[in-house]
């Protein structure tokens, strides 16, 4: 018997270990859902040459530099950054975010110093 | 230039045409994200063989029903159904919802009257 197991996705994120720490919550054709809360960081321009990368926000608000602009996402605003893209996350305040990228994406090059998918 | 574009998920979801009318917000990873209003609809139990599938509440209640329970969401729960699960979402209310499967894989007879990509 397998029973379906709902996710409150601003719940997991407040359940994390810790900051910077990634939980995993789902798997989707190949890609892990995973939520985070992240403050005061900004990471390295990176690419993902693989897997485009889907950002939700759950509470707070954080920006997505690209090479031609950037976007600063609120509560309940997404954006898909396709693969081969160079970004960075700019995160000057809590934000707590929910993530779907390819399986094997993250790690500690572009997602900062903690990861436990 | 390619600028990203972000989306409100509950304000796509209210332009979408009407009810039942599924609106696709983004690509991700050989998948669709779309978004649905939906109201007082029961489909038929079906599998999709190919294809998970990711449920997201934006805004009121519903239920997704399998052979071995059920699972009610509100704002902000997310519920994954794996591929070969057979499942009907049951629809009392107006809920507001974000999907995504991978491309092909609503269709008339799993979504409804209605579906345009």
């Amino acid at each position: 018997m397998i029973m379906l197991e709902k996710v409150n996705l601003l719940d997991a994120a407040n359940a994390t270990k810790g900051l910077y720490v990634y939980d995993a919550v789902g798997k989707l054709n190949g890609g892990v859902v995973s939520v985070v809360r992240v403050e005061n960081r900004t990471l390295d321009f990176h690419v993902h040459e693989q897997s485009d990368e889907l950002f939700f926000v759950l509470e707070g608000r954080f920006t997505v530099e690209t090479d031609d602009g950037q976007v600063t996402l609120a509560p309940g605003e997404m954006v898909i950054v396709p693969k081969g893209m160079r970004h960075r996350p700019v995160v000057t305040s809590l934000v707590k975010v929910m993530q779907i990228e390819l399986e094997g994406t993250l790690n500690k090059q572009n997602s900062g110093t903690l990861y436990e998918p």
